[in-house]
């Protein structure tokens, strides 16, 4: 049996390499992208490189979509010309984008409007992830649109299905809430182990491989502890998430009083003008507010 | 050169395990326990039982002390008979017991006025760490004390010298502070998933290998999956942990503020009656705080 052919729209940084993974494993590939020259590499690796979304979509059983945002997501599927629009019956969209629960929710009802199936795919894992095929990817969707998309996801990353459509996204969320309140807790930490007369960095160093030890430990307290902001992730995205996050939560009547507090520490830092700065700047923001130099 | 000879005061749960470990490494051990009962079961592999604290410290270079709080150790050393009156001069003190900062910093005054060195070294890893010998070990003291100790230490597990006399106990504050912490981000996280529904241990198993990835976002994430909260670490000890690394940062003039909201909730889940349940049950607290069920 040969191989779906996938249109990949939006090869940016990470939509690149992750369309490079699909080459590799043998699809057929026809990439679209805003700026036409990021896409160009991908043909010296076999892609098609097509000129508009729809002339991408075009005789493609799987369209994957790796854009910025969610409306610019409906816009290139769903608007005038749109990719979803010229796909077969039964072909399988999956937006691999970070967009709103409601917006993929209503992708879902569109697709479905046109005979085509859908699912919501976020990724975790950044550039790094998206280059070695190691992204967490969290799908949402009917079960029978994740078996027609597992093995093309599985060519970029470990697909877990978590729930009916909306429910990747909501993944997503939960991911970056607990991002957003674990850098929160390893600022606090090491504040208290620099105040008090240790070594941070040593502390740091004894408590790996212990309950605390995670990624958000040894890469962002080491951006802590080096005084090294540079992103990594932006503070103003970190907001925005965890700001996303409380609004679903209080969609769905939940008060999340921690990650509210870190939400609110976060506004205070970008407040302050550091929101440029790598998130594990936070702890910049906990300095200011025990009238520390920062 | 011959293995210093090591007094082992305390061999419960933990002390056990460890004194095994230094037995097995070829240290000399001469062990006491308040129930010698114990303590016997080291005698087969090699150790001496005393039936006094002072007898047991009688002609060794080293003395290790894993009793279950401060005052239980300033009395076994240097109340009447205490264990620290019989050492000779320059030999080494490593207390490895959790206790106060304040009461290490005093301990290793003591110390000193006796001719003693003197090492706080409280651990994390539990009884599994003490078995397997891979026990974090944050040591706080004088580097002369770290050198004596760091062989005897590297037996049971990792030392790492954080700092001056306290900053040990200090590290392992820190180390409460952000598993209270990370707890109760996990449990926000899990709630979110929950109440929008995706299938909560789909998320979790999604989101292993990612950024959250951590020993508190496997074991207490999947005790919050299984409804089990067989401790483990009762509630009421982490509570008095996080009280205390609160009154520490308190008399250091900081402000926690994620900390002690957390510390909050962990104080409103005792007070429900959830006390005697492992720490990660605090998901319990987050559902009362909703009016969700149980």
């Amino acid at each position: 049996m040969s191989l779906a052919t996938v249109a990949f729209i939006g090869t940016g940084i990470m939509g690149k390499p992750m369309a490079r993974n699909l080459l590799q494993a043998g699809y057929p590939v026809r990439a679209w992208n805003r700026s036409p020259a990021k896409a160009q590499e991908l043909a010296a690796h076999g892609a098609d490189i097509l000129s508009t979304p729809a002339l991408a979509a075009k005789g493609a059983q799987v369209l994957v979509c790796m854009l910025s945002d969610g409306p610019t997501c409906d816009e290139v599927l769903f608007g005038e010309g749109g990719a979803a629009r010229v796909l077969a019956p039964g072909a399988l969209v999956i937006v691999m984008s970070s967009i709103a629960v409601d917006s993929a929710v209503e992708q879902a009802r569109q697709c479905a409007a046109l005979g085509l199936r859908y699912l919501d795919a976020p990724v975790s894992g950044g550039e790094r992830g998206a280059r070695e095929a190691s992204l967490a990817i969290m799908v949402g969707g009917e079960v029978a649109a994740f078996e027609q998309g597992r093995e093309v996801l599985a060519a970029m990353g470990r697909p877990v299905h978590v729930g009916p459509a909306g429910t990747g996204e909501l993944s997503k969320l939960v991911n970056q809430l607990i991002v957003a309140s674990t850098i929160a807790t390893v600022a606090e930490g090491l504040l208290l182990a620099e105040r008090g007369g240790a070594d941070p960095s040593k502390v740091h160093e004894a408590l790996m491989g212990g309950f605390v030890d995670s990624p958000i430990w040894r890469q962002h307290g080491q951006r802590m502890l080096d005084n090294d902001f540079t992103p990594g992730g932006p503070a103003k995205w970190q907001l925005k998430d965890t700001r996303t996050a409380l609004a679903q939560a209080q969609k769905l009547g939940l008060s999340l009083p921690v990650g509210s507090l870190v939400d609110g520490l976060f506004q205070a830092m970008i407040e302050a003008g550091d929101g440029e700065l790598d998130h594990a700047g936070l702890i910049r923001q906990l300095r200011r507010h025990n009238q520390l130099p920062e």
